[in-house]
C-alpha cells in the first residue's frame, strides 16, 4: 500500500497523465481560510495534481478515492513560509564544518581533519563556530596548530561570535598575509608572541583579509549547497520560502533542480539588485515555474545596515553612540531611480529597512512613487525593525507589507535597549501596532543569520519571550500577535507578501497540498511546546519530501 | 477547419491533455531514414504531443484523425537544423540599420533619421552596410554630416566590408575619442582635413576604439533580438540550430522565451567558453528543456582566427604574408585541460578550427584525450576548413564530427587560394573526403557572417559554385557531395551532432514534427532553383511557426 501511494504521489507531481487521486485523513487539521480565520479540519482529497481537492470535516462522508492515507491523528497545518531567507546560504552553512560542540582544541583538530577528509572535493575547508575560551585554552589557536589537523588545503574557521577568523598557513598564503600586512581599520592582525608575523587570527575588520581571498563556491557546490538548504528546510516544516538577494549563480542552481526534478522548495525570489534582476528575469518577473515552484518575484535592496553593527540608519544618533546615526546604503535619487525601474516591469521592491531613519525614507519613497503606480503592487520593506511611531501608518496607506522576523525581536532586544535608549522602542518589532494600524504582515528568520526555525518564529511572535521565557511576560508585550496571526504571518501572509495566494499557503481547495504533520497544535500548545514542536512529515505538491522516521 | 485545426495544433504543443490528432497529406514528402536513405511518403499523422504518429505512403489507407489538413501537393522536408549558427548574433544583426541598399549619402541621412525615429527606445544606434564608393562620394563621410540626421544618441555604423565605421558626435564622445586620440596598430583615425580632428570614420584596427564603447545589449533588447532571429530563421526554413558560443545572457533570453511559451525555435547551446559552461548548466549538461526545445550540449572554444585576417593557424607561413603562420589562440595545456573538465561532466566540445596546425591540434589532442573518455562522445571541430590531408583520416578514427559550412568555401575560395597558394587546397573545405574516409560532418551557415539559408548551404554542398554558378563546374569539384547527403547535413547529420537523433530532424514515427513545405524538391531540382527554394510554411512540432502568405 505504501509503495503502490508513493508512486501515485510521484506521478501526481509530473506533467503526465493522472494516476489516482488521494485521501489523507484522520488528522487534526488546521488552515487560516480565505477570510483569514482558522478552518479546522479532519481531512484533505489530494488530486492528481497534487492540489487539494477537498477539505473534510468531521462526519463528511468519506470520498471514494483511489489510494488512503491514514493520519493517526496527528496535527496538520499548511507548510510553512519563509517571508525572508537567503536559501542557498542556509545551504552553505549546513555543508561547512561546525564546530561550536568541540570542548578542546585537539577535539577540534581531530573534527576538522576528519571533515577535511570526508570532503576531499573541497578546494578550501570552511566552517565557524569555534571559541577558544570554551576550549579552556587561554590564548588564540595558531595556524600551525591548523596545519597539523589539514595542511594541503587553505582552511579557514569563523569564531562562534563571527567577530574573529582562524586561518592555516596555505589560507594564510592565499589571501597574501605577509609580516607586512598591517592592521586595517577596526581590525587586528593577531602576531605571534615577540614578532610581527600573523598567527593565525584575525580580529574584527582583519577578517575581511581573509574572506576576500575565499573563492566563492563553484556551480556544482552550489548544487550541493541547495540540495542541503532543500532538507534543512523541509526539517524544519518549510514548504516555500522567499530568497532575499538572489543572484544569477543562486538562481541558475535553483534551475537546474526545477530542470532535473529535484526542486521541492517553493522558491519566491527576490534579485540581488538591478543587474541581477535583468539578467534574471529581463523585463518582466518570470511566470510561475515548476508547477509553481519557482518564481523571480522582484527587487531586494538594501537601504541601511543593522543595529549591531551600528550601520542601521537612525534619525538621532545612536544611545551608545552620540556622534554616529549609522547612514544609508542608498542615495535617495537612486533609490527612487530603481523602484520606478522595478514598476515599470512589475518587479516587487523589498527594500531592506532597519533604522527609524531607513524606514522613514523607504516608506517616503514608496509613497511618492506609489502615485504613478497604481495596482496591487504589494511593496515591501524587509526587517522593517525600529520605526518612528509617526511613520507607522505609511504602512497601510499604500498597502506596504512589512515583512518581519520575529527571532530577531527576541535575540537583539538587550543590544536595541542599548542603541536605542529607552525612548526609543515605541516602534521597535512593532507588529501588533502595524496590523492594528491596517498594515500587513509577513514572517519569516532571516535564515542563516538566524535560524529557520518556524516554530521559534510562531512562539517569539505570539509571547515576545524567547527560549528561556525571557523576559517573563514579553518584551514590550503590547506588540505581540495571536497565534492565529502568527500562524498566518508564516502561511497565508507569507504566501501574499510573494504573490503566491491561492497556490500554496492554505489547505483549501484549488492550492498546492503543501502540509506539514506535526506533535503540536500550534494554536493550543503551551509557548514551550510550541517553540519544541517536532515535524514529523513534510509534505510539498501532495508529495512527502521529509519523514522523521 | 483552419481555426479549430490551429486550435488542435495550439493545444498539442501544450502538456495538458490532448485535443486531437492531424493528418497532413497530399504532399511531395521526403526525409532521410535511420539508415541514412532517403525516404519518399504522401503524408503524416501528428499527436497530440506535436510528434509524427505515422508516415504515409502512396496507396496506404487513410488513417482516422479529428482533423485533416491538405499539402496541396507541396514539397515536404524536414525542419532545416544549422549546426553552425550564433542565434542571438543572427537577431541582433536582423535589429540593426541595414544601409547596403543605399546609393548616396543623402539617401543614407534620410534612412538613418527615419530607423532613430522608429527606435526611440534604443540608446545606441547601430548599422552596417554603408559604401561611399557606391554613393560616388569621393571620400568617407563625417561625424557633422551623420550629427545632421541624428545627434540626440550615438551613433556607430559599419561599412559594408566591415573594415571602417563611422560615428557622429556623441559616439566619439561616448568613446572618448579627441584629437589626442592616436592611431593603433593596424588602423587609422581619420582626421579632418589639415588637422589632428578625428573626423568620424575609423579604419580597421581603429574601429575597436569605437567597438570597446558600445554598451551590451540590454535583456529586453536580447529579448528582441532573439524574437527577431527565431522569424529570420523559421522564414528560411530552420528548425533547430547549434548556437556556438552561448553565453549567460543569452542563456537566460531563450529560457524566458521558453518560460512564455514564445520559444519555437530548438537550440542546441554550445557555452561561451567554462564560465559560462558552469554558470549556465553547472556539473553536467542540462536536461532537454520545453519539449526538446532547448539543452546545453557542450562547450564551444576557438583554437585559432580566420583565413581573412590571417589568424588562422597554419603549419607553414600564408603564401600572401610569408612571415606569419597564425596562431594558436589557446595553448596546448589549457586546451586538453578544458577537453578533459568538460568531458568529465559529459559536456561535448566544439573546437573552432580554421587552419591546417588548429585542425592538427584540435584532432590530436582529442585524439590524446578520447583514450581516456570512451563511449559515444561525438567531439566536435568546427568549421575544419584547411586541414592537412594525412590529418584527415583522423576525423574518423575518434568519431569527430567535423561541422562545415559549404557557404564559407563558395564565399572564400579565392581568397583561400591567395593565403594557401595552389599546393595546400587538398584538404580544403573536404567534405566528400571526410566522408570517404568515415568521418561524419555536420553542415551550417555561421550565421550572421554567413547568410542562414540552407538552400544556399545545400546548392554549394553539392556542386561548390557559387550563386553566379562560378567556378563552373565547381571548385575542386571532387569534395562536392550528393544531394542526399546534403540534405542529410542539414537535417539527420545536423541533429546527430547535437545528440538529438530521435528527437527531431527526421520525418519518423516519434520524431518531433519539425518541417517544411517548399516549392521545390531539394533532391531534383536544378541548382539555380534549389537556391531560390521558396519556403512556403515551416512547422515545429506540430504547430505553424511560419507561412509565407
Amino acid at each position: 500500500m505504501k509503495l503502490k501511494l508513493i508512486a501515485a504521489l510521484l506521478a501526481a507531481t509530473m506533467a503526465t497523465p493522472a494516476l489516482a487521486d488521494v485521501l489523507i485523513d484522520n488528522v487534526e487539521g488546521l488552515t487560516i481560510d480565505e477570510n483569514g480565520k482558522v478552518l479546522r479540519f479532519t481531512g484533505i482529497v489530494v488530486d492528481d495534481q497534487g492540489k487539494v481537492a477537498k477539505v473534510l470535516q468531521r462526519g463528511d462522508k468519506k470520498p471514494q478515492t483511489d489510494y488512503r492515507e491514514d493520519g493517526k491523528g496527528r496535527v496538520m497545518i499548511p507548510g510553512l513560509i519563509d517571508a525572508h531567507a537567503h536559501v542557498m546560504g542556509v545551504g552553505i552553512a549546513a555543508l561547512t564544518l561546525d564546530l561550536s560542540d568541540t570542548n578542546s582544541l585537539a577535539e577540534a583538530l581531530e573534527k576538522i581533519r576528519k571533515f577535511a577528509a570526508d570532503n576531499e572535493a573541497r578546494p578550501w575547508i570552511l566552517g565557524r563556530g569555534w571559541n577558544q575560551e570554551k576550549w579552556g585554552l587561554g590564548r588564540f589557536p595558531t595556524a600551525a596548530e591548523l596545519d597539523s589537523a589539514v595542511a594541503d588545503r587553505p582552511v579557514y574557521l569563523e569564531r562562534v561570535d563571527g567577530h574573529a577568523g582562524w586561518a592555516n598557513s596555505m589560507a594564510l598564503k592565499a589571501a597574501g598575509i605577509t609580516t607586512a600586512t598591517k592592521n586595517p581599520d577596526g581590525g587586528r592582525v593577531e602576531r605571534l608572541a615577540g614578532s610581527q608575523v600573523p598567527s593565525g587570527v584575525f580580529v574584527d575588520n582583519a577578517t575581511r583579509l581573509m574572506e576576500t581571498a575565499i573563492p566563492a563556491p563553484r556551480p556544482n557546490e552550489r548544487d550541493l549547497a541547495f540540495a542541503e538548504a532543500q532538507k534543512v528546510l523541509h526539517r524544519l516544516g518549510i514548504t516555500a520560502a522567499a530568497d532575499m538577494g538572489t543572484s544569477i549563480e543562486d538562481w541558475q542552481a535553483y534551475r537546474r533542480a526545477g530542470d532535473n526534478g529535484s526542486l521541492t522548495l517553493r522558491i519566491m525570489a527576490y534579485a540581488g539588485g538591478p543587474q541581477n534582476m535583468e539578467l534574471i528575469a529581463g523585463s518582466r518577473p518570470t511566470p510561475w515555474l515548476y508547477d509553481d515552484k519557482l518564481r523571480m518575484n522582484g527587487i531586494k535592496l538594501y537601504l541601511d545596515g543593522a543595529l549591531g553593527s551600528r550601520g542601521a540608519w537612525l534619525k538621532q544618533p545612536y544611545s551608545d553612540d552620540p556622534k554616529n546615526t549609522g547612514l544609508p546604503l542608498t542615495a535617495p535619487a537612486q533609490l527612487r531611480n530603481i523602484l520606478v525601474r522595478a514598476a515599470q516591469g512589475n518587479f516587487q521592491p523589498a527594500i531592506h529597512a532597519i533604522g527609524d531613519a531607513a524606514n522613514a525614507e523607504a516608506l517616503n519613497a514608496i509613497g511618492e512613487i506609489a502615485e504613478s503606480f497604481p495596482g496591487d503592487r504589494r511593496w515591501r520593506i524587509e526587517h522593517a525593525q525600529i520605526v518612528d511611531p509617526a511613520d507607522l501608518p505609511k504602512f497601510a496607506k499604500d498597502g506596504i507589507i512589512a515583512s518581519m522576523q520575529p527571532v530577531h525581536q527576541t535575540s537583539d532586544r538587550l543590544m536595541a535597549e542599548a542603541r536605542l535608549g529607552p525612548n526609543r522602542l515605541d516602534g521597535a518589532y512593532a507588529w501588533n501596532t502595524i496590523l492594528q494600524l491596517g498594515g500587513k504582515l509577513a514572517f519569516g528568520s532571516d535564515a542563516p543569520v538566524e535560524s529557520a526555525d518556524p516554530f521559534a518564529g510562531m512562539a517569539a511572535a505570539s509571547t515576545r519571550m524567547d527560549a528561556d521565557g525571557q523576559p517573563f511576560g514579553g518584551w514590550r508585550p503590547q506588540d505581540r500577535v495571536t497565534r492565529e496571526q502568527a500562524l498566518a504571518g508564516f502561511t497565508s501572509d507569507a504566501a501574499y507578501a510573494g504573490f503566491a495566494e491561492g497556490r500554496f499557503g492554505r489547505l483549501l481547495p484549488g492550492e498546492r497540498a503543501d502540509f506539514v504533520l506535526v506533535d503540536h497544535d500550534p494554536l493550543l500548545a503551551t509557548p514551550a511546546d510550541l517553540r519544541a514542536t517536532k515535524v514529523l512529515e513534510t509534505w510539498v505538491g501532495g508529495r512527502k519530501v521529509y519523514d522523521a522516521d
